[in-house]
């Protein structure tokens, strides 16, 4: 496959930012919902819209439904209940977090070798992040994301009222995000954030920027072969051992894996102490990560060398032999990727307090 | 998706006639060599072959390999198998026949997002046909081809060694193929297929032109949107009610759908007595299927109305409501689709003595 395509279907993917969700008869006559059971529970205004859809599936979000043990029985299900639809004109919809956007994604791509998407992402992680850059996913066994596709949606509807009555963590989260993309991107992205906002509002002015600037990145490398896409990846290779070792949610870890880096990347002066301070401020003031300290919440004596080696080594940046690629800050939009040693990892995270 | 992406690809598919089987290291450094079992039992040649793959998985050919049930065993095995391959550089090598390619190939375009796909097609039909024009597929419950990717071969090697020792069946429904494409395509086909020449040495012969000639089809209609590809389909929808029915093979199921198809075309006056003659002696000619009637070798009462309309309906073409799509032939290279009603398929498959 060439690199064209996928970025022609990603400019083709059209984002639609609403207060109020868009009428069932938006999404076209021949559809299936499938989307995030809870949501059918605690949002009023989720259980009103998804009866406007003739033809749903429910599914438990989280971890195990991108688990490929249960695909054939989600499948067998999806299948039945399209049946009677014509499949030149079928379209899924997504409606859900990051797990079901990824299993949705991946049926849609597949089913009748590929019908229409449009992804109604209902976490903030998932407005900013995951229903862009069209990269589904599924795991194999405990191997995250094993198997999966490259298919951009055709549409994202991005709905305030489905978004804003998450809990405070997860706006927390996406605010990690955010700081995320204006460390990788470099625009002055804090002038967006002004003080005062509640976190949804700020997140919600400053989406369609980070969106576009999440754009910038992955068109350059749709199908993750040149590496750009790799920047998108700051602060994961020590926040998925944090994830994984402390049990925290993605958000959390990555914000701290970027903490992580910036301390890092100061250390190896790639970076000047009023540089680090700018950062580390950002972050600090956009998601009040400061109370996220290494000693208080989490309990970091849990991280032994052995562990923390092992899960390096089964990052899927890993590298042949001994070595991972480690993301380093080297200034407002310069995010660099270089291969690091594990055993190097493990001494600055000795360093930085977080293991013994 | 648009349409462009998967026309580069596939003018991108490289193909490879050879005569004897080219060395494992030029499928590159990094494979995964995917392949029928019953090849290393029956073919020495296959045997010697497959040890220079340091890494190969076998599967049972036919239809159960392409059952989405048994498909997160088979794909746990393949990304342990891997682990240790740079997944950046991995191609799937598949070698066998149509479900293998089905499989290995939709293995390939979702393994990491989709790696490199060389087929080695081990039957004629698979050299003539499956292994091109990029279509890959599972079954869901019983219901064939629900399932797949348009994921077009980096590279397709035809490899005479390999082809010439199938039983003289698999042979003729190769040359049923090669005349259903003579029929479509309207070329001087004929004059390819000297007497007296073996039908392996009468297939190697025509493979290229044969080749080309789906590649024209499926190069106007990559992703099956437009129906120009449907053509190829020349035989099917009655065809599949044998295969079903009668539980003779694909190939010759076709082949006699065929006749059925351009009877009834001649019954419908889009063909005339002597060009109805002409088509039908290239079928026997070529294929021996004079000897394929309808009296003698298989049992045709059981074909009951209600089984026939259910097998109808059932077809991946059904329309709405109680129509199917059927190709007639208007003459040489012209197949038209048109919508019939079922009654009028089992009103003709009367006529026609396939049923009381």
């Amino acid at each position: 496959m060439g690199i064209t395509p996928i970025i022609e279907a990603m400019k083709k993917s059209k984002i639609v930012f609403t207060k109020k969700i868009l009428k069932p008869s938006h999404f076209g006559k021949q559809t299936i919902l499938i989307y995030d059971k809870r949501l059918s529970k605690v949002s009023p205004h989720f259980r009103s819209w998804m009866k406007g859809f003739s033809c749903s599936y429910g599914v438990e979000a989280g971890e195990s439904l991108k688990n490929i043990n249960g695909f054939a029985h989600h499948i067998s299900k999806i299948v039945e209940l399209v049946a009677h639809l014509n499949s030149r004109e079928l379209t899924v919809v997504a409606a859900g977090g990051g797990s079901v956007g990824d299993f949705a994604g991946f049926v849609a791509s597949i089913l009748k070798r590929g019908v229409g998407l449009i992804h109604v992402p209902t976490t903030w992680l998932a407005a900013i992040d995951s229903s862009h850059g069209g990269k589904t996913a599924m795991n194999v066994a405990s191997a995250k994301n094993q198997i999966g596709t490259f298919y951009p949606a055709d549409e994202i509807v991005i709905c305030y009222e489905f978004l804003k009555d998450q809990p405070e963590e997860r706006a927390r989260e996406a605010l990690g995000e955010l700081a995320k993309i204006a460390i990788i991107d470099g625009k002055p992205w804090r002038k967006k954030m002004r003080e005062g906002d509640s976190p949804e509002e700020m997140i919600w002015k400053s989406l369609k920027s980070a969106i576009e600037a999440k754009y910038r990145v992955v068109t350059q490398d749709p199908y993750e072969k040149s590496g750009v896409r790799q920047i998108l990846n700051l602060g994961h290779t020590f926040g998925h051992v944090l994830e994984a070792d402390l049990g925290v949610s993605h958000g959390m870890a990555v914000a701290q894996g970027m903490f992580f880096a910036l301390n890092w990347s100061f250390a190896k002066k790639y970076i000047k102490g009023h540089e680090l301070f700018e950062f580390l401020t950002l972050l600090e003031d956009v998601c009040g990560f400061a109370s996220w300290n290494v000693d208080s919440q989490w309990n970091t004596k849990s991280l032994s060398e052995k562990r923390v080696r092992n899960l390096l080594l089964k990052d899927k940046k890993r590298e042949h032999g001994d070595t991972v690629t480690f993301l380093f800050v080297h200034g407002w939009g310069k995010v660099k990727r270089e291969k690091v040693r594990v055993s190097d990892v493990i001494a600055e995270a000795r360093a930085q307090g977080w293991m013994k």
